[in-house]
């Protein structure tokens, strides 16, 4: 379907499964949490802290920042990434972090475990290409206005070049609703296991835009049949330099983790 | 919030409960189920049967059908409201169905225990004037590309005129996804819990247009909060006369029943 | 194409054409102007007055306004019909104004001489059919978020009625821009050329929400091949009921109608 | 407005004009045309004569080509840009064509005279900051589901760098009409002239999707205010490796010219 050749069902029918560290991703639930942007080391320490303690098991956190108008917070760049793979060592926590630019892969990969494209380069092809031939699993955000048929044409463009290792990441699709910062299409994520055997991870916080959405955005995920989540959590989200309507703090992670776990536990059995 | 004076969280703080039969709605958990269209006597006669049996608590279908064509079959009104609520009558079920012309409200309040508005009349202010003042409630559906801020004041129209026993029913709304046939909001569901004290139901059939992915949205609509669900059930699918593809048949309604019972206990659970 | 049989360009190639009082709708260009509600005998006297100078053939005048809000200004009603009636006559300049109920449809066709069906109601099915049997030809409003398809379909069903006087109108549709109140769509003008044989008339005032722009789009249309335009004028616009953001007043319609006349001519000079 | 410290009116009231060859961009009506791909010297020679004889004074032509599928032809790359450029110094044409990736801006910069940023890179930033960089003029394509709001940022992003030569140029957005490709957005241009002094062109190949309606897609755009047009033309359309139903043969192409001249100069007797 949509002349795939490698991420289609059709190409293979067992689930991707594959390692990063110890977890095995497509088989254990990610949760893949942390602060939108990288924003001191204290910061980033504490936020992995936080998450390691309520049990996400990777680290996220933003370096190189892709933001609307060039006069916003873009991002600690390389210093960044030094502090988020610092907090990730510290606490055994695997980091995500995003890449934008070709020139960036080589060094973003020495840091990284997972790289991350984001919403606005999901059709950036000249980077798909490069992070395909990173060796580093690439999460791949959806098109904030993309359909499902290119987005798994972009998962292709990275497996083209000998990377099997991809995570797809709803984040929300743009609609007339102005509540919510974008809509989280659930939806996807039951067809997507229909078309693809690439793991599907749910990401409520850009969906929404707001930390009290993300409860019950996260645990109708798990029901939707996603694989993992990517939540945004930061020690004092009222002082985040970005995002900070729709980032966690450790109380509220703790809780939400506490469901999440439930919620699979209770799939698992359902399923059975 | 929106202008609203009644519809609102802050008119009243106590959510929405109020009896249809035996049922109340906002407190017991809704599943209106039933064939897209009433065909014949004996087809919603026997899909009455299978709804029944699986555990659905009202009872769906279309005398009055609003198709996009003026060629396509348009319903059997009168003599389908009649077969609808014989079928009710015979299973002990409470009948929900359309009402899309200013004219009938009168008639169809004779038959029908509670009225639907559907998606293309959502802004049919008149319409929503008229059922304001049937006595009968409203399962009000959200038009295919409105906001939350449009559906609320639509509800505010109904219940301005005096009658406060309105259900909201989030369908899907259009986007650019093509793979399923809307694209089902169920942040939509969150929100609303944070707006609304209107009881809020999730129709999964028209939302994604496909059968196979009822099931996990469903499941993932009971995570996101809602108050039930209304599901297009027919005892042969591939035979109905009008969204052959998204209608489940007895087996899989059953199936998808009993999980959803399950699943509105392990919600309960969470938030004890 | 479109299942169409009456509205589509198979059905009958010869462009569509009819008498509403002297002009010939499909041959003169139509300018359809005056202000969004009638608001009070002197304020549509007055417009009537200002539109007719300036060279607009028909009048029009919302008496039945449907508002998102219940508790905006919702019209005159019956007395704003009576009102605009005057008006028309006074000025000689048939009038155009909403229907919005199935039941006022054989009221309204003895004031109006043209019957419009607004956006929000295009899929209102039962009332296009009760137009189709008025004998008052109908200007179809494009609904908010209709294909081309569904909006022809819609025609259709007013022609299957009987009724083959069926003027389109291009209104804006919702897309992400919030510059403008929607974003008009010029190639549904083109395309509909290609597509039926039904006059269309852009309305630049809605789709746009801004008075500044609707000099150029009203330019822009006129070169897009449409048959008419539909402009809102109030006699002064900072004090109108509603709207007030995209009324012209006297000297900006009359600056306007000087460019327009221009731009058919040159069209047709053009096209010889 | 938006934020905008260089690219907003407010910054500058003066339109901004600048020279490429001994075009004045801004004040000299610019037509860009040329095939989509650069398939072989011979075609784009070609291309380039007819576009050239019918009064375009820019030539496009695709090196580097984003295409939803990695299965798709991706464009002849640096031969393409040398085939191009021997086409442009052949006829006398500047080139304009696009880059999708940082490390090629240096090359591309050497070959071409207008560098374009396409639909899918407009919220590439680091994209934007290299062309900021180029020394080159650049035409910035508004992304298929952008705001304005956004776009105008992403002209910041390249002017922030000290490249103020930019051009706007609006390609159609995403909606749910299937008809055309996307909808060509018109009020944008009159939109862009009360926010900002960049030169706005217009693109209704990739809008429209459809060769038949370019031409009144061409001079509707004229007349909402445009600064020039970017049209794709191809020597024999219906053997075209890409975009083929949306690129004007000689015969087509010459005939739009003659009326856009027309059109051009109507427009400035309008305002004069």
């Amino acid at each position: 379907m949509y002349g795939l050749k490698l991420a289609g069902l059709e190409a293979q029918e067992k689930r991707t499964e594959f390692k990063v560290s110890d977890i095995t991703v497509g088989r254990d639930f990610l949760v893949i949490a942390g602060p939108c942007s990288v924003e001191s080391e204290e910061q980033v320490m504490k936020a992995a802290e936080i998450v390691k303690k309520a049990g996400a098991n990777m680290l996220r956190g933003g370096a190189y920042k892709p933001r609307t108008s060039p006069y916003s917070f873009q991002g600690l760049g390389r210093v960044g990434l030094q502090y988020l793979k610092k907090a990730g060592d510290a606490f055994g926590l695997p980091i995500v972090t995003e890449v934008t630019d070709t020139r960036d892969v080589f060094l973003i990969s020495e840091y990284a475990d997972v790289l991350q494209i984001g919403t606005r380069n999901m059709q950036n092809y000249s980077l798909l290409v490069e992070v395909g031939r990173c060796g580093r699993p690439v999460l791949l955000k959806r098109g904030m206005n993309a359909t499902i048929e290119e987005w798994l044409n972009c998962a292709e463009y990275i497996m083209k070049e000998g990377n099997h290792d991809v995570i797809l990441c709803e984040r929300g699709i743009r609609t007339v609703e102005t509540y919510t910062r974008n809509t989280l299409d659930l939806s996807a994520v039951a067809a997507l296991k229909e078309l693809t055997h690439l793991p599907v991870v749910v990401d409520p916080s850009h969906a929404t835009g707001r930390a009290e959405m993300i409860g019950p955005m996260s645990l109708s995920a798990v029901m939707a049949g996603c694989d993992g989540l990517e939540i945004e959590v930061h020690p004092s989200p009222k002082d985040a330099l970005s995002d900070s309507a729709q980032q966690l703090d450790e109380e509220g992670f703790d809780a939400l983790m506490e469901k999440v776990r439930r919620t699979i536990k209770f799939r698992e059995s359902l399923y059975e």
